[in-house]
């Protein structure tokens, strides 16, 4: 057995390409005391990734070149040397682009509820992101209309589900009609809007709660449709991810006319409260009221494709690498 | 006896001019059961008035062409058919740009504890806007950075003192070494940069709170040294005001890589705590602990050439027009 990982080979500039990564072959770690051996099944790509491959100061330290490229990853524990871990355990690490890896810091779940992958994604970290974006920064009154953009995609696909089962008017924007088709009769959402489609400024309109997983001029057309007093969580710049300067925002001044209330949203400033969002995301999935799509790319090799489909929107659903 | 009065002429394509006013004469008006008859004393000019002449939606409807020119005004009352004010009672009032005028809606105010115009100033619109926008959105905490734009001017010179009085380290922006001296000199903020100078990205640093009344570039600079959780009031937008385009921020990702609470602050909002702030504002008044500076035109067909300098920076301190 020996490992497989991707490093980055060099930084893009714009958009990423496969030339980007680098597949190696590197000898199985070996876990020291106190650390578990795991092989990694599934690979979580998300955009935030494209963030850690710039030079760009940024909320965590990025990658260097030639180091594997970061993400979480649930796998199966091998070898422990843990002291409650042992082998069988699904666990949750940080591991990142390989195959295996050794690490103290692994959390283990319960596969019997929900099927692996569901951790990385709807139970994982874009429902934890779903959940207190919208319920502690945009704070959605029953009967409130909320939109949402990349309506399809892991975080957006739980926030308009939240937001409904909260009593709230849920809107969606998606690209493509395929994508709104599925958040609309799947979702469950009231509307979902094509932004392919050019018409979103008309078709936008009272948002209370705006949920932005893509900035760039979707999030420049919301805020100028921005209710009084309505909260925007900025929660991520996609469109900026590959551009090499920043989409310059011109609607600023409606935050001042509408009092608007715009904040960031980082899921790790929430881990003491995980515990209370898994149970309520848990709780909603076992009742059979959160609904997920994956998107599944087979092999470590592919992930960069998988990555690379990811930002231009290509995906449909939770992005994900089947690793074994 | 007659009155006089400015209205708008033309609206203001990018910067206004004076051609944009006329100055006409008009009967007394006489005071209907209910109301007073106002002789006004002192105009106050501010730079929202700039908005207010532009057909594009704001946050009040604004003025029509022919139509006076809205101001908060203090000044005398002479007639009196009101069920509590009486003839030498002075008041605020909103009857704008002109001599006299009757109105139902007058607020009463004390003149003998400080002077007439400073009711229009820090203890009026102005010094309120400072303190709910600080103490309310900005939120700051002892020991904590508070930078604030326009620092010389109504709203900015109260809110330095306020953080000072509040623990904080206070900073101010303003235009030109003069400005500067007399912020920290005068008003004991901590320090000032001239942004004149250029340096403000290598000035700024570390800012907890951002109090912005300027928007623009000087916005966008701040944004970029903001410290992690930090929060910007966005109180004004002159630089704006103008220009013919917005201004384009571009480091709107910052919000979400320190996750910043950006918030609009528009004074009326706060209508049910004025009295709060009076009490406070009107304390520190009277212990010798706010202080103010004002710039004073004289006469009202003078108006236009100080609202002119304001919306310029010319100003230095609350701009006011002495009417009688």
């Amino acid at each position: 057995m020996e490992n497989q990982r991707i490093v980055m080979a060099s930084r893009p500039e714009g958009w990423v390409s496969e030339e980007n990564f680098r597949l190696e072959k590197a000898p199985l770690p070996r876990p020291a005391e106190g650390e578990v051996l795991v092989k990694n099944l599934w690979l979580s790509l998300d955009p935030y990734m494209r963030g850690r491959m710039s030079a760009q100061k940024s909320y965590v330290k990025g990658v260097e070149i030639g180091e594997v490229m970061v993400g979480q990853t649930a796998g199966e524990v091998v070898e422990s040397r843990h002291p409650t871990l042992k082998p069988g355990d699904k666990v949750l690490t940080q591991l990142g682009w390989q195959l295996y890896g050794a690490t103290k810091e692994a959390t283990k779940v319960d596969a019997s509820r929900a099927p692996l992958s569901y951790y990385l994604g709807m139970l994982g970290m874009p429902g934890l992101t779903a959940y207190f974006g919208l319920k502690e920064l945009g704070q959605p009154k029953a009967g409130e209309t909320v939109v949402v953009s990349a309506a399809s995609g892991a975080v957006g696909s739980v926030v308009g589900q939240l937001a409904k089962l909260w009593g709230c008017r849920a809107i969606g924007i998606a690209g493509g009609p395929q994508k709104c088709a599925y958040v609309k009769s799947e979702l469950g959402f009231d509307e979902c809007y094509d932004y392919r489609a050019g018409k979103l400024r008309d078709e936008l309109k009272d948002i209370d709660v705006y949920f932005d997983n893509v900035g760039g001029e979707i999030l420049d057309t919301a805020l100028a449709r921005m209710k009084v007093f309505g909260r925007i969580v900025v929660c991520g710049t996609i469109s900026d991810y590959n551009a090499t300067e920043p989409y310059r925002v011109k609607n600023w001044r409606a935050i001042l006319v509408n009092r608007l209330r715009v904040q960031g949203m980082i899921v790790f400033d929430w881990k003491d409260r995980y515990g209370e969002a898994m149970k309520a995301l848990g709780g909603y999935y076992a009742a059979g009221k959160l609904k997920t799509r994956e998107s599944i790319v087979e092999g470590l090799a592919n992930a960069p494709k998988g990555f690379i489909a990811l930002l231009k929107g290509g995906n449909f659903g939770k992005q994900l690498v089947k690793l074994a």
